[in-house]
């Protein structure tokens, strides 16, 4: 299992991301990581975290796509830039999967100009898992594609279903469409069309219709579809109130609370802290991609960077590509 | 001030309505309340929270839409029923304003064929209060137009500021607009218009310019605009995800403490959902529309219609349409 790292992405890049690769490759078997980015930054690193005759090797590239830039300008202007780098590799066969935490829209942005789709797949979209009360579930798309079509929710849903079933081993996912009501003719013209092609599809026992914004965390669907604008917003929205609740909800308990009480408190938060964190699952992928691209959150540590490396793993040693290519040959 | 409540909307209707619009004349002054329903059921409810003798009255409908129904139809095949009424109510000039907590879509629906907008408003838009750490902020709009053009964002920004003035006393209200990125090119054709909109306009100096999902709830904006797809969903989101996370972190914090521990813990929750709770903020209003509309929220209970009737009297009292119209103006 060969991975192209994106060292040069994320808000604290390298360090944290060569420190992630080295941890990955010391614990994974058969791991092997291509650091892409400036050598004479991201050597110095692989040394000081004992990466040295590790299965790490360091990929040139002399630019680097800051993460408020502007996709598309800074896609022109920075040809030897890391993201676009990390995606050659994956075309030239050197590697078969791809992680970035680096500028999102210019990792998909790069991604969708080499056009290595699965075969029959029309656009790639972005999964991201999130915590619900019967356990993880995947939100698709958040932010790939802000206009999309009918089909390609529909092609959403089905490759959802695939990475819900074989990463997050949920044995029969439901899916849901994101929608303001949950009578089918509820919302606007693509959720309308998007309803029909799920009713009418292969997938149609497994369609549990359109469900509302507060079925979200209520654990109605295994899969939730939408389209790229509203989960986009959906998915930081929420990262900013699970925030601003775990801080105002320990200060109120903690203000009421003696030492040990205290102590005991802040305890509990550490916990929930991580179970809502995004480190904890492993970056997100760039479905529909033929190859593997996982995109992790701009802060990630080398926690988050080691799991999105192994969730990479998972996605190729499950052949959850050849699953997405299964259920497109029955629809 | 005189009101028109739709005592058959909501969940638990028509108890807890009628006892809020009793609690409500019994404390404010000058409210005139008449309760809008099926007499049988609403008149014994009066007497039995002691309103004899308070300035209420009923007025009958002999209908009721439910809350799951859809909005249009029930309109069609319900000409009697208890929303409509109090539309009609307000039409005539009977009452200054109308309070419902039943089916929203109906609620919004019957207001957008009626059309008593005020002059020069396109289409009315739901604005709720959402808390922040820089105090509440509005966002607008949650529902009432899905498919909505760049004129009718600017005007619920244009309203949405004019509110957050005078009933959230935010002295100087931020305008932003929610989207995918920050960037003004950001996100689709609604929002990339809507922002040359606002630039352009007499609130130029108001404007912050785009914000994304994290920003909500983080102060950067005193009104946040967005169309009715995604602030239905976004409202819907957070009201789901607060559920839960209230109810998981007190489980957390509460396994970890002792008897003493676990009291003040339950205490604090107690703050704490009060403090998210939907109740607190008095109902939403149907902004744009010539009178005054709160739409409460479907599980309103006494001190929620209580509280919205403070709103719309508070709405009356500080002449928010005027304000809204001298706004108008000059643009």
């Amino acid at each position: 299992m060969r991975i192209a790292l994106d060292a040069m992405g994320g808000d604290y890049a390298p360090r944290p991301i060569v420190q992630g690769a080295v941890e990955a490759v010391s614990t994974l078997d058969g791991l092997e990581v291509t650091l892409v980015g400036d050598r004479s930054a991201v050597e110095p690193l692989v040394c000081e975290f004992g990466g040295d005759g590790l299965p790490l090797r360091v990929v040139h590239a002399s630019q680097v796509v800051g993460m408020d830039e502007s996709p598309a300008e800074a896609l022109r202007r920075k040809p030897d830039n890391s993201i676009l780098r990390c995606w050659q590799l994956l075309a030239e066969g050197q590697v078969d999967a791809l992680v970035s935490a680096g500028n999102t829209g210019a990792v998909v942005g790069a991604g969708l100009f080499m056009r290595r789709f699965i075969p029959g797949i029309k656009r790639p979209g972005i999964a991201v898992t999130i915590p619900s009360p019967t356990g993880p579930c995947v939100l698709i798309d958040v932010g790939a594609n802000t206009h999309p079509k009918p089909e390609h929710l529909f092609q959403y849903g089905l490759m959802g279903m695939v990475y819900a079933k074989e990463i997050l081993h949920v044995h029969e996912p439901r899916i849901g469409l994101l929608n303001v009501g949950t009578e089918g003719v509820k919302g606007n013209e693509l959720t309308r069309e998007t309803h029909r092609k799920f009713a009418d599809s292969h997938l149609a026992t497994q369609f549990v219709g359109n469900i509302e914004g507060r079925d979200v965390f209520a654990g109605r669907a295994d899969v939730i579809v939408c389209d790229g604008f509203v989960g986009n917003v959906v998915l930081k929205v929420c990262e900013g109130l699970v925030e601003m609740m775990l801080r105002t909800t320990a200060e109120e308990v903690i203000r009421r609370q003696d030492g040990q009480g205290r102590a005991a408190t802040l305890e509990a938060f550490e916990t929930l802290k991580r179970r809502y964190h995004y480190s904890t699952y492993g970056g997100a992928p760039l479905l529909g991609i033929d190859g593997i691209c996982i995109i992790c959150h701009g802060s990630s540590d080398a926690a988050a960077i080691r799991n999105a490396l192994r969730t990479a793993a998972e996605f190729a040693r499950l052949r959850v590509n050849d699953k997405i290519k299964s259920e497109l040959a029955l629809d």
